[in-house]
């Protein structure tokens, strides 16, 4: 029996990411109990996590506390997860490694290094050079790419849950060298509406979802910056639309390359499954066989499948996944498993 | 008010698409009641409509009756329309022709003009003459591009959905030369699941689809050579995918294409509305509003939307219809107004 | 061709109910051009009904206009339909009889006679005298029970969506005296989400509604009051409880009554046919057929079936309706056309 | 660290149900790897579990084996579980037990001890009398109600979903003497769809199921003898009626009984609590908070609460569960855990 040694915290436990994250950590079995944090005394500050999900409740209580700094130093945090607005973590990382915490935010605050890229959330750091020191420190948590990277850490931002759909479908032919970018990659993703977040919106509502789908934010998502820049692609060369689907949660992204030379399925398998050979979290199928959005909810995997054409020219790669877990908080607890060392698969078996 | 002159026959009218069909005929101004028809004496042969679709009870009777020629000519029907297998439009359409009837068919079985497209179906031909002879008098019912054909036509090919929905969307830039089709289109399709008809199968199944999204016929899909025969393509030049929506009815397609030069917004938006000026059935959204599914739903219209890249060389068509409206039977009714030279609209408002 | 003959204005017509109701009036062949009105100047006055709902898009031009007396009577509007907050139409109507409009009220507002029922809502009167002497005129506008009144009424009060659904399975039944409310009448409603209207809430949130089932208001439901004034019921012999359906609109009543005597299925369909028998708009399903919420959907009927037990003695009713149609703006219609001496199906077909 | 001690075995394991026990049974710390069987050689037999629920892919290898009694003794297996039809399980259950075996039925073959209930199965049991001796030995495997007995039970019948919800929401107050059987009690029971199981039918299609609800097995659904069973009742004094749903899985059953006598809310209350001090599967909501179907979705919880009329006589219980873990599979492992004197949680967690 593993001895619980780290002490945790999550700000934004009662979004849909920092809920799904409080669950995975109360679970984990080299974990106290986390300090489970709202931004400030809005009207659940000071009850149970369990009046915001009923779901959860029935086992024992897990009191919802204001954020403060001081909190944090008295109950002993090494561990901070940010799951707030980008703002807020853009605003708070600087001072929380100040205070020597490991943090790993789960917004898009520190995840690109291109200023070109980042300039679409907008930032304004009080003090930019300071900012830009902590963003020259911050590494992009994509474990598969950058595990090595991850045990010394002190900052791990938490990729996005496209961009994880997408890098991890592409960065082993990019990588390669077979994909022909220059023909242009498309990127046709759809994702259920808890990627949307929880606040109100007429776009959210039960009736504007149900028996429809709607594709929004074409050549404009913010996510295209991180699939560009982990991927080393010029801007031109991705095209990537996105699209809301009726249903809670899950992704799936299509995704169109042209090969620069006739490759057989085989190769392509080969080269898929010796990349990640010991990445636990992927899961290849074997055509004609393909994942489907089904098929990883409630799990930490990336499914890949593909289909290729006849000429071996065109592929078309199928990459699903559950955006809360391989998404998001799943992501972010196999972060916190190789940042201390431990079984990648711990708590998210 | 205007007096009803026409009979008309509608052959499988207990599956989804023979059923629309037969709503709508049931109200058009012009039309005699229709007969609607069973292909054998199967359990519904004798019933009523209303029996199999309860929507239907409390407006009279709408007997279902089995199918035979004699039926047809006793009863005195001028048009007759086919909602069956292929096969059985394939096999039944040169005795229909010989007998002097009108046909719409909306079956697959005389779509396409090319033998290697035609290949997907296995069609086994009787009499492989007369049947070439037939195909080269099938008239491909798409009426926004062949409306002139029409009014001579004796047998109407009504398109697949998808096709609908992706010549409509493609049809305007392609003629007007503006698309490099050779850097390659994509279309990723997504259909709601009435498209895949009534017939029993585990990927209908409700648990199957619903909480989920399925890429399907990657490459292979039998509505490709429809498409590519219409918009004057070469195989390589298209790929088109398609995904099986939790949604019952309704297709949007993401269309994806590179143009020849680059193009400001608004001349691609002039080009599509001189395009559709008579077309009534055709919707254009002026960007940044796109279609989405629930705007058509119950409707005979295609509505198109796009966003232009800032080069103005990458396009993103979106194509919105209702699979079994403008997909299907509505599109058949549009067929039928201009056969007989009607006002395009006439039952379909 | 009939001639239009009579103006109307709609208030609230970008909501749920107003849309549908303004889209049944722009097709109804005796109106004019309806008024499509807001109650103040947010932000969809002066803009077009196609821009909230791009469903009606192409079919000419629908102007949104703000609400004011003054435009009501420049316009010669002779009828006034009320898609608003209970508090507005409460506060209205008196001044539009004053100005000898007739109204149809699709709130709550002049439903209740008793002033204890109408407690719930907490109506707060500038002149209580005043508005008694309105609600006194108000005539509850369920057409299969009050058609008679119909004719002479000028002020509509348009029923609630659930209490459309239990008024017309019970009122055969208990006029006709066979139930015995004292052993207790249940009944269990089902609703779909457009019901609970368009405004945001954490309850309507498509993840919060999507895979779910929540029952709310029992005991306490506002439309408790009109079922039990309608059917003359004590407050202690109905439990009348609701549930919020993941599904965008359509409404099932469950209802289980004991009947005074030992009844055959026969009798019990006898006095439902007879009931109503002049009611285009009520479907009988011969048992074991049951309606489905499927079946009405956006039609105007209510959809009426049962069970009974081996002894005769307990009845399960079950009630189907499209909640924003016969529990709404169809009715609205119906009533319209009933005030006006037309055909009843007018504009309904 | 528990070590592994059971030999279990999963007849079934290709439908909802086996698969959902199967994942169950792969996880629990007590277990060996299960023996996971299909009834014949159909098409999956041979093949691995991943082939048809590809979501346990990337798990190892979990083949599917051909049933056979050898099979059983030569792998040393000591509890079986039937997850068959129910048929299968009433021919097989002899011999099982007559092999020494341990059985947990999930069928519906031994759980009535009255013949006329059990008639609605139309069993045709070959030895009639043995039929009956091993009948007389089956408990009724609701470890709320029946947790002292399943330490010796060798042979468990697994109670269906809607009773179990039904069950636990009544059982305490009606030992406790509060419920006024005689006047009735009306159970309007709620189901997602994979309740109805695997096999294809025109009521799980998707088309015929979302956008709906559907009331169904009015008076004669094969679970009240059950229920009546449990709670010692006569047939009339309980009305249960189920609905399709049109979500994947999960119950909410809507109870109304009349009290005995006035009661208050904190004595009902109290009542359940103690009734369920020792029972962590059962979790209480108070009032006004009701259980939702979301709430227990992937749990063994039954998750009940309630809402008392102003006169303290007139109760509505509401009872979730979801019905593959507490309705069939979940509450399976909890009854293997009690036959073993483990932890009820373990596994379940």
């Amino acid at each position: 029996m593993t001895r619980p040694v780290l002490q945790t915290a999550v700000v934004g436990a009662t979004g849909y990411v920092g809920f799904e994250l409080a669950r995975l950590l109360l679970r984990h079995p080299r974990l106290k109990p986390p300090l489970l944090l709202t931004r400030d005394s809005g009207k659940n500050g000071g009850g149970e996590l369990a009046d915001v999900f009923p779901h959860l409740s029935g086992n024992g209580s897990h009191p919802l506390e204001v954020f403060s700094w001081s909190k944090l130093h008295l109950r002993g945090v090494d561990l901070l997860f940010l799951a707030t607005p980008h703002e807020t973590a853009r605003a708070w990382v600087p001072e929380a490694l100040r205070r020597g915490l490991r943090v790993i935010d789960l917004s898009a605050a520190w995840r690109l290094r291109s200023a070109s890229h980042r300039s679409v959330y907008q930032f304004t750091d009080e003090d930019p050079e300071a900012a830009e020191a902590v963003a020259a420190r911050a590494v992009y948590g994509l474990p598969e790419l950058a595990r090595a990277c991850l045990a010394e850490a002190q900052l791990v931002a938490n990729p996005g849950c496209f961009p994880t759909s997408v890098i991890l479908a592409l960065a082993p032919l990019v990588r390669a060298g077979l994909v022909d970018a220059k023909r242009g990659i498309v990127c046709d993703a759809k994702s259920g509406v808890s990627g949307a977040g929880k606040q109100l919106s007429p776009q959210t509502h039960f009736v504007a979802v149900a028996d429809n789908l709607r594709a929004y934010s074409i050549f404009t998502h913010r996510h295209t910056g991180e699939i560009l820049e982990q991927l080393h692609l010029a801007p031109g060369q991705l095209t990537f639309t996105t699209h809301l689907l009726p249903i809670p949660r899950g992704i799936l992204s299509t995704i169109y390359v042209h090969l620069r030379r006739s490759l057989a399925a085989a190769e392509l398998e080969q080269c898929l499954r010796e990349f990640y050979a010991g990445s636990p979290f992927v899961r290849l199928f074997v055509p004609p066989r393909l994942p489907e959005i089904q098929f990883s909810l409630g799990t930490n995997y990336c499914d890949l499948g593909m289909a290729l054409d006849g000429d071996g020219r065109r592929l078309v790669v199928v990459s699903c996944l559950d955006n809360l877990m391989k998404g998001a908080a799943g992501q972010a607890v196999q972060n916190m498993n190789l940042l201390y060392g431990w079984d990648e698969q711990e708590g998210l078996r």
